[in-house]
């Protein structure tokens, strides 16, 4: 039965295995929500699913009593979905109750298992989608990509790196060891794959899925317990990702309490606080604040923390050939989801003399005004507009963009939308602010997670460079993007982006976008700064969630054949 | 120049990376200090190089003024090897000076430039021999393994995971991503591999090579610098390593400060403590007290902290074919450097009902008097026992014999041997005392480091067996060991290694010994108890010592070849 998945699944883990290695354009998934990849039915089902999900309890067969659930769509209205609530120690006592069994099934039984978990998201894509949609603020079509197969690339990403690092592992060796004249020593060797134990995978309100999905999977790729616990404003979409997981389980033949949902209330701190610190949850992964992130790093001692955290994002505006396409793009990169993606821009540097493109020297007001005309004119159709922005997500990135707007002076207001579908979604364009290199520094070294930019004036792109690796370095960031015709230049943005440890995008006038990274080919963060201490995914990511631990016997001396 | 080191060196690479994935007997190093493997005046040069340390300064042209360093042998005199003393501002700053250059040559660099200090490493064998024999007082047949090619071995280990780790990242990559009836999004990927920064190797007073090479060479074949920091009472045959590395490097064309010496004064803790909290430091692998591992891991939160510290091995007797061979391979590892290895067994536990075997069931007595009896055999006489037990290596390890008599119930006391050679020699045998699993605990669960070690009367194997997955897991352990001819109590003991996270020797009566770990096929240590955070040598103990920084721009599209 185990490993009946692993078959059924080995040929896109073989191409997996050969896509992180060589890193070209590969996914499994079909990104596009088309009937012809996903069924005929597959979009009404999905939506009605979803719709069934609102005002009923979530049911899901796992120990715990009473309900627990306050989300509300950031389109406008409450889902009033309740789901079982659970105490952190029933669902310790399940998951390691459940958990020795899933670790004697070993590797290929845990990689089977993952696999075919991530073939069933993918059918829910749909319902996923409006789940995702209905919890994050995102419009539609991004919560269908990045909610949906993009985080299955994500997930199905890990699993490879998972199974990668296991199978060079193997299950037995025979030693033998010359002794001059006497008979060599032979013995056999057995090494067995141990997970860490436990893992506790904690969710962001923003990517509930794509931020989860790579420690969720990597976890039980390796053998682990899951507790997942999504944030408080979006369960949905994980709470659908657990359920198909403990059926898959269960189907599988193993106790489903190996992955298990803790559903809380809003302000959970302290109750996360004491599970993250429980002995037996070894390994943790995290994405959401700063401060949070740091507080699992320093406290949670006991566990392999992974975290994902704040950082500062920049551009650095050198030169260009043409204007348009360049703020084009980087115009789209603000707008995108109100600019509520951890890989979203938020400093662009330009030159105070201005920059040089094929149409002449163009000043630095200039550029900044065509940055201010294209995202006025992305934003200016609402019904086009939200269908980029998506809603504001949550109150907090409403207070920033009033508080940013007393700081440098104005370039371009945010406005408020009126949503053609959903009346009482709250919908935000980019504000974009000026400010100076040499004298607002305090301001733009913060990250102001949202849809603010700031065009900054600096003294030259020596400078602008300078503060990208800099402010990478000891701020974070996930993402730096130079645009320049000067490939020395180019190289120095290349030398600043190892400096401040981060990916580096260059040139970017068409169709992809610096917030985007695409699984199998790009790594996401780099763990080299303090945007994240762990890369999505690489071999780090995987190779310190399960042990080996070998036995040696003697054996008789083997022919040599 | 650079890549010249690493053709050279190719062939040992790719034998290296084939021993790490089939793991049977391999080293490219020959552990006989033989004429026809080293030369027929390697053995006599090797100790004119070593005598010549003596009384002198030891020259190393890196930063810093004055000398330190009161080395002793333990086999009883004092060295009187004036070491260049250094500030770690000073090698803070010319690590990172040199590290620039070293960083940006890439991995085929590192790797060759690591490689050829083996190499010389290896030639270099008897003048280590002699040193690690006069600061650890090994004998010297196991200063020549141990602290010669065994060591040079668990080196190559470690750069062949490096190299293994950094080569499944390509450096570049075409992605094409189709566009339906558009022309195709298409990228050029370019991958850095981006070292951490400084590591910091903090070696022991007990196997100062084999311990701080894992570390070290996985630190430089990743592209760190490195400041090598070795135990007050074992300097010289890591200034001879960093004096080696030093030319190698200089060889190469890179600046020598990438490996620096850090020599202290004994109660060097407050200098290693500042050193290793400083920002700079991006690495540290740590071998000594559990006491200092911990502060470590708590404090040195920049750091990525590898750390093997204290633990409990212990030996589970619950039957065999014939008692002798049993014993006579205990009583071996007993005796063997006077216990003074980390993997060492200390408990010994057999039911108190006796065993069963084909001579019938011996009594616990009569067990435990076969084990006084061995190790008294073993060292009746001086000139053999020396050669087997070297010199206690401090006053540690005495006073520890002293406070341990005053435990359990006599089985065999320590004896003070006069050394044929060397009369101020500190020589003592094991001293074995009875306890009770049910009265003793507290005793049995500390480590006794040294020649100390327990039989203790069990309940049953199943007893022996819950007690020694236990304590290896709260306590730590490196090795475990167990003799059945029973296969049901062997699955047992298999379970409990696993719980305990413990490698695991199972019936070992002839000429391997479970104190012993051969490199490239057991792995030492498992991360997965308390006795220490990593594994030598596996994908974990590498991979998070470099990071991927990556860059993208748009290509041309590529014709489909």
């Amino acid at each position: 039965m185990n490993d009946s998945f692993f078959s059924r699944h080995e040929q896109t883990l073989n191409g997996a295995l050969n896509a992180i290695r060589t890193r070209g354009y590969w996914s499994p998934f079909n990104e596009m929500p088309s009937p012809r990849a996903y069924g005929e039915t597959a979009a009404a089902e999905g939506e009605s699913a979803f719709k069934a999900h609102i005002g009923r309890p979530f049911e899901l067969d796992q120990p715990g009593s009473g309900t627990v659930g306050e989300e509300r769509s950031p389109f406008g209205f409450a889902l009033n979905i309740s789901y079982p609530k659970a105490e952190p120690d029933a669902l310790i006592a399940a998951a390691q109750k459940a958990q020795t069994h899933y670790r004697k099934a070993g590797p290929k039984a845990w990689i089977g298992v993952s696999l075919e978990i991530v073939a069933r998201l993918n059918r829910a894509s749909f319902e996923i989608a409006h789940s995702v949609m209905h919890t994050t603020g995102q419009a539609f079509m991004m919560a269908f990509q990045a909610g949906g197969p993009h985080a299955q690339d994500r997930a199905l990403e890990a699993i490879a790196y998972a199974w990668d690092a296991m199978r060079d592992v193997p299950e037995t060796a025979y030693w033998e060891k010359p002794q001059g004249k006497n008979p060599p020593l032979a013995m056999e060797k057995r090494f067995t794959i141990v997970p860490r134990g436990i893992g506790l995978v904690i969710g962001c309100c923003t990517f509930p899925t794509w931020n989860s999905y790579p420690g969720l999977f990597a976890d039980l790729a390796t053998g682990n317990g899951v507790i997942v616990k999504p944030h408080p404003a979006a369960i949905l979409p994980l709470a659908i990702t657990v359920r198909i997981a403990r059926q898959v389980l269960e189907e599988a033949g193993f106790d489903p309490n190996v992955v298990t949902l803790l559903a809380t209330a809003p302000n959970d701190g302290a109750l996360v606080q004491s599970l993250a610190t429980r002995d037996e949850i070894r390994l943790i992964d995290f994405t959401g604040s700063t401060a949070n992130g740091d507080w699992l790093e320093t406290h949670a001692r006991q566990a392999q923390v992974y975290t994902e955290k704040a950082g500062v994002n920049q551009i650095v505006i050198d030169s260009a050939d043409e204007l348009k396409p360049m703020v084009r793009n980087i115009a789209f990169s603000l707008a995108l989801y109100s600019g509520q993606m951890c890989t979203a821009p938020q400093n662009i540097y330009v030159p105070r003399e201005g920059i040089k493109t094929s149409e002449g020297t163009i000043s630095f007001d200039d550029v900044a005004q065509a940055f201010a005309d294209a995202v006025q004119k992305l934003t200016a159709d609402p019904a086009k507009a939200v269908e980029l922005t998506g809603a504001i997500q949550n109150k907090g990135v409403l207070e920033r963009i009033e508080q940013v707007s007393a700081y440098g002076a104005p370039l371009l207001d945010s406005v408020t939308l009126q949503h053609p579908t959903y009346p009482e979604a709250k919908v935000s364009t980019p504000i974009l602010r000026k400010l100076d290199a040499g004298r607002d520094e305090p301001i733009f070294t913060q990250e102001w997670f949202g849809p603010i930019a700031f065009v900054i004036a600096t003294d030259s792109t020596g400078q602008s460079l300078e503060l990208a690796g800099r402010i990478a370095r000891t701020r974070g960031a996930l993402t730096l993007s130079v645009y320049s015709t000067d490939e020395q230049t180019l190289d120095a943005a290349s030398e600043a982006a190892v400096i401040g440890g981060v990916a580096l995008s260059i040139n970017l006038t068409g169709g992809v976008f610096v917030n985007q990274s695409s699984a199998f080919s790009d790594f996401h963060a780099t763990g080299a700064n303090p945007a994240a201490n762990a890369s999505l995914s690489d071999a780090a990511f995987v190779a310190n969630r399960f042990r080996v631990v070998q036995s040696r016997r003697h054996v008789p001396q083997r022919d040599p054949a």
